[in-house]
Formats: C-alpha cells, structure tokens, sequence
C-alpha cells in the first residue's frame, strides 16, 4: 500500500518481540503489512512469564512487556512509538501539523481510555478465566466495562459522519484503535451497539495488506 | 529557549483549558513556557465537575477531561499530544527517527505506566481525602501504590549515566515524565529513594524559562 516511503526503516533489520494474542503487538504487525514492510518475528508467552525472566529484562526490555520493536541492535518499547517508527514519512501520518498532534490525541486516548478497560477485560476473561480471578481484580470489572463503553461511545460519537479518526485517510489512529475494539466481545463488550464502530472496523479489513490478527 | 522555531504556532491564538492543580495542565504549560510561546490559559475546577458540563463536553471535549489546548478554534485534547503540537520543529522533539519514537516511547509510558498510579494517589490523597475514598479506591491504593513505585525504580536506572532521557538533550519525553514525578510526594512516594531521579528533577528546574507548577 505504502511502499517505498520509508527509506530508512528499509535499512535496518526489524524483529518484533511478541505475543501473537496482544492486540499491541499486533498494531505494529499490521502497521508493517499495510506498509509492506518485512518484519520479523520473536514470541513469548506472557501467561508463562516470558517477560519478566532476566535475559528478556536485561537485553528487550526493563519494563518487562511486550511488544518491543528491534531496530537493528536497538529495542522500541510501546505498541504506539513502533508503530510511529515505522511510519513516518508514509501516509500512515498526516502530513498537516494539527492533524499530525490529533493522530498522537487519539494514540494516547488509546493507551489511557481504551486499552486499560477493553484490553484487560478481554485478558482477564479469555486468558485468565473468570474464576481464576483475584478479589481486586473482581472488584474491577464493573468500572473497567464503564470505563470500555465510554471509549466504545465516544469513538462512535467520533465516527459520525466520518470514515477515519482523523482527516480524510485512514491513519496510525485507526490502527491503534482497532487492534482491541474488533476483539473487544471476548472482554464481553456489544459491538452491536455501536454501528458506527461496526462499519469503521470493516473500512479497516479492507484496506490493501491488511493481515488478520492470529 | 527555543523561541522562533515554530512558525505556524505563533500564528495561531493558543488557549489552555485547564486545571491548574494537574501536572497534565502543567506539561503544556512548561512546554510553552520553556518554547517562549505566549498561551492563555482557562480554569476549570475539576473537583466541582465543570469538565462534565453539557457545555464543556459540547465545545470543548466530549471525552469530560482536561488540559485541551485550543489553536484558533480547533481543540486538542490529551496532554502529550498537546505538548508534541506546540514543539514539532523546536529542539524539545530529536531530530533523529529513532530518538524520536523514543521520546515518543517515554510519553506512553507515562500516560500508560507513571500517571495512573503516582498521579492519582496524588488526586485521591491531596485532594479528595483519603477520609473520602471510597471502598474500590482503597482496593487499588496497594496496587497504585507498587506500580507508582515500579515506574520510578525503572526511571531510576533509565537514568544511571544519563542526563535526560532521550539522548543528549531535553526533549519532551523529560517534560512528560517531570510534571508529576516532581510532585510524586504529595501521593505518598519518597522521593529520596531515587536520587538519579531527583538530580535529573533539578536539570528540569535549571532549563532557562523554567515554570514552577502553580
């Protein structure tokens, strides 16, 4: 789709430190493929502590999570800055100085208003198991849906009368947004309830090179 | 510091709407402060609600929260997008692709990792009360309170041998992560337990046109 757009990144040797079923590190998977750009891939279970055994510490990351983008010798931590390393200078990034800072607006709306409610609803009930649930994170639940359905609101509040979060393309917004909100039912969030939402969502599945989650 | 290195902002009325008891507030503050950009500012109190008006949430955020920055009549929400507009050009963004997903990377985490546990032990113990916490908010002080401690060890050794955090100069990942590490006390963190961090807090406090948090 955007090939040829980023001089430097072709350069360097890109290896993705992953868990395939993080929707953070499936962001940068899919930010590569809409820009066609190869990358490798190293994965970890973090149900099993990959992450935070001290070879992974000392050499990938300190703050003990994934995903970590590999530049050559050098580790990107955070889904949204490796998804912004491999982006600039492509249209993934508008190219309008307001627009640029909204694209960033939602990026961080992602990590503060979305994924610590949609995402950790989803890890608790799909990977963990209701049951195995400790007392604090029961008591939880109920602000993290509060929480996961305002963001899913405001996003449909957003999309009225748009195609894209920001401007008139599809942006790294877009893909931060919708690695966890298409997967959001298995934290036991309705996308019914939000049409809107529905309709962006298969603006996204249609884009050139768009790869599916695993 | 930096003045004349953004034209497109100086041309642009700046309004920040905000609480001027928020180290979010504050960051754009200091970001135009020390980029000798002039800024209005608008007070809101967010302890009487005025962020959840109809009227706020109709003109300025529907997502309820501040700072916003306002240029001319376009707003933008979220405190480090907000900074990256005011700084895009100045020296307070590298200019090298990688550096700059970096400070990028230093930003999410303090939206991801540092604000939701040192400040809002801050917010429920200096200003709602810990006499005022409800049940579910004192389940989560031990949490908040591990995690707070977490981000600072790791910013701790981030800093061993270095003077800021993205290569050899301050950029906005230095502000981001300043706003509320400097006031972190107030939450109940010891500061004198991370001295790295506290000599970096006094680089932050000796940058020409240093503004002190109200």
């Amino acid at each position: 789709m955007f090939s040829k757009s980023h001089p430097e990144a072709e350069h360097q040797r890109l290896v993705l430190h992953e868990d395939p079923r993080s929707g953070n590190c499936y962001k940068i998977r899919l930010t590569a493929a809409l820009l066609d750009l190869p990358i490798e891939r190293v994965q970890y279970d973090i149900m099993l502590g990959d992450t935070r055994k001290p070879e992974f510490l000392r050499t990938v990351n300190a703050n003990g999570r994934i995903p970590v983008l590999q530049v050559g010798d050098r580790f990107l931590p955070e889904s949204n800055a490796a998804c912004w390393y491999l982006a600039e200078g492509s249209p993934l990034i508008p190219t309008d100085r307001f627009s640029r800072a909204d694209m960033l607006r939602w990026m961080f709306f992602e990590q503060y208003n979305h994924e610590p409610n949609i995402a950790t609803l989803r890890f608790w009930l799909l990977f963990v198991g209701e049951a195995n649930l400790g007392e604090h994170q029961r008591g939880q639940i109920m602000a993290k849906r509060a929480g996961g359905e305002a963001a899913l609101g405001l996003m449909e509040e957003h999309l009225a009368g748009r195609e894209w979060f920001v401007g008139e393309a599809v942006s790294l917004a877009d893909i931060a947004l919708y690695a966890y909100t298409h997967v959001c039912e298995a934290g036991g969030f309705r996308l019914r309830d939000y049409p809107g939402v529905c309709a962006w969502l298969r603006r996204v599945e249609g884009l050139p090179h768009y790869v599916a989650m695993d």
